[in-house]
């Protein structure tokens, strides 16, 4: 089975603003505002047919994200790709020499198993796997 | 109608080297290379379950995309939507105040009508929107 775009991330500093002017331009309703404090990260989704936009922003102490966002500015984040066998992914991904960043899958903000790639191994560009049924 | 992901736009410097990384990851085939040379762009596409990934590349003389990828290294440039009337869209976001870069449509690299919105108008992401059927 093809994997499939589950949803687009983009970074923003200011979440509240972020979220208006994208629910504006994509004509599309927003969702409650959560927090995800074992990421650090507030975030939103924007439902568009086929997939989410998701906004993050970052609470206090995410360096990484943060640091994300000193460097770019406002600005496409992840990408996030739905498969059916996380851990079958995973091992299929690491015997290719792909450096993960989740060895194992865990359980990410929506309650779905995930796990994320290094963008060293996919050209610049960081992707989250997400296990779907 | 809700607008849907048509693809994730990647900037790449080796095309070749890309796709076979890329395909590799994605567990997908990859079309052909074409040039598209009045957008001096060379592209390929990566067939996912919903929506593409496609990978970019300036072909000589591309001023924009060796600046951007100069700036960022290789990463993810632009998302595609689509949507169902690409005129009526373009009035609507220009009525929002929203800064067009294509004020009407034009003929895009896979035949379909498109347009680009400014990313100052989207916070710092670069959005096409292609008409679909």
């Amino acid at each position: 089975m093809k994997p499939s775009i589950q949803h687009i991330a983009i970074a923003v500093r200011e979440i509240e603003k972020a979220l208006l002017a994208y629910a504006g331009i994509l004509g599309a309703s927003v969702s409650e505002m959560t927090d995800v404090p074992d990421q650090k990260i507030r975030i939103c989704f924007i439902q568009l047919a086929n997939a989410r936009v998701e906004l993050i922003s970052p609470l206090p102490g995410n360096e990484s994200l943060s640091r994300f966002l000193d460097k770019r500015g406002d600005g496409l984040h992840h990408i996030c790709l739905g498969v059916a066998d996380l851990a079958a992914e995973l091992a299929r991904l690491k015997q290719q020499g792909a450096r993960l960043m989740d060895e194992q899958p865990r359980v990410g903000a929506t309650g779905h198993k995930i796990a994320f790639v290094h963008p060293d191994s996919t050209g610049g560009v960081l992707i989250e796997l997400e296990e779907i049924e």
